[in-house]
């Protein structure tokens, strides 16, 4: 490699392989093994001429089994953008208009599923894990929505999962927003109604000590902790629903000739309008 | 260092400095250089020792000058948890438990402001960047909820930026959710009514090319793409709530002895439970 091509950012020296991203910017995403010093001399020199090609952001996604060459690219001006387990990304903004990086999430979203059979009574659980683990208390099911995964199919997956119960997504009844849930970041509670499609219960033994049809007004009154609010008040809102006129949040599919999967708007049960294409 | 401790995990062998978590894990946050060979040592004899201490899960806190760290972390077989501009989390789980280690954030919060006056006019603003650059449609403002902000914050916030109008958040009237907005990260957009306090115009030159009082129904006939379809549905739904009884959910603060700070619960503006404490 011509150290001078590279500092001159001439045109014709070598550059990492990259493309091109939808924002004037450059993703270089390596998977294969390279020396640490080739990686920096190529990286110096390609930064060289996106600089010269009005490229914006330089995106370099780096498999774990390449930690050996995120020093190079920190030492270059690259911060870190995000992380999963098995890579992480680093991103440097190269050009003189300020920085229109995207945020990184912030967010994880958890889901609570008010299942109530035509006997008012919910489908509650003991956790053998966690906060609730050893104080006897009924729960509803709740869970972590996985990355990629709709809020209703979240609800549906996770009481099928703990409970074996199959169901029928209704409807968001509220959120919580909370901070700090994990360092910085934050979590969003969805309380959901479901209507159970089956009834027999078959529990998940690695996270359930039990499960069982409960009278609504038997969940009530359990003494939750201060903390643990949102349990009550699902009781609260869920009775609201049944009683007073509640309406809660559903899902409607709005299609688009842009992408394969529709994409869901949460919107009042009462809303007549077609919201679709 | 006497490699014989670290290989036997001694009581007494030299460990990284550390604190506890609340689920039987360790945290490791270095904040001064190290030498790297060194740094592998200690953790060897550190992983060893919390081994026989029964811990769960081990975190390391690198800050970005400490990137020539991250190898030796990943050599003992820790993975990336999550990673900010300027630091790194890793994480190796070392019981015989399955692991909880919890999950890493999957969304960024964004908002779409419905600010209406009492002559049915919305407030809207021409972008000066981003996919409606040059489009010449007015759109309502949005913007991104930054990191641990309340989306009703976020709200009044970001149209006090984008027009210097000041406002009262009154609801969410829908939230959509969208994956792979960022790699493999989703985006929940809530669309908010907000109540103005002010109606002069002020806009933020590096954002906006223009803001004003727009009729509702001169708005919703502008030809928004499909990719936009939230906009025009913003301004049907609006109108549902004015004229059929159409209702948000409200944010309504839950006070705990835990927390210095109450979370928000949003939930149906009918419901007249008291949900704090």
């Amino acid at each position: 490699m011509d150290q001078d091509n590279s500092e001159n950012g001439r045109e014709d020296a070598p550059v990492l392989p990259s493309c091109e991203d939808e924002h004037g910017g450059i993703i270089v995403e390596l998977k294969e093994p390279m020396d640490p010093t080739e990686f920096s001399l190529l990286l110096k020199s390609s930064l060289s001429q996106w600089k010269l090609q009005g490229k914006k952001g330089v995106w370099i996604k780096l498999p774990i089994k390449l930690v050996i060459l995120v020093e190079a690219a920190v030492k270059q001006g690259f911060v870190y953008h995000h992380a999963e387990p098995h890579y992480l990304m680093l991103v440097k903004w190269i050009h003189e208009t300020p920085s229109t990086i995207p945020a990184n999430a912030t967010h994880r979203l958890r889901i609570g599923a008010i299942v109530l059979n035509d006997k008012r009574e919910l489908l509650v659980v003991l956790e053998k894990h966690g906060r609730f683990k050893g104080t006897g208390i009924w729960k509803i099911p709740t869970g972590m929505v996985e990355e990629g995964e709709d809020i209703f199919v979240g609800a549906t997956r996770e009481v099928k999962e703990e409970t074996g119960v199959d169901s029928e997504f209704i409807d968001v009844l509220a959120f919580r927003q909370m901070h700090k849930t994990f360092y910085q970041k934050s979590d969003l509670f969805f309380l959901c109604t479901l209507k159970p499609l089956s009834f027999e219960i078959q529990i998940q033994e690695s996270e359930i000590d039990g499960a069982q049809w409960m009278p609504i007004a038997e969940y009530a009154a359990q003494p939750f902790a201060e903390q643990h609010y949102v349990f009550k008040y699902a009781a609260d809102i869920c009775i609201a629903k049944l009683e007073s006129g509640y309406t809660g949040f559903t899902p409607r599919p709005t299609t688009s000739f842009l992408s394969h999967n529709p994409s869901y708007l949460y919107v009042n049960e009462l809303l007549t309008l077609p919201i679709s294409h």
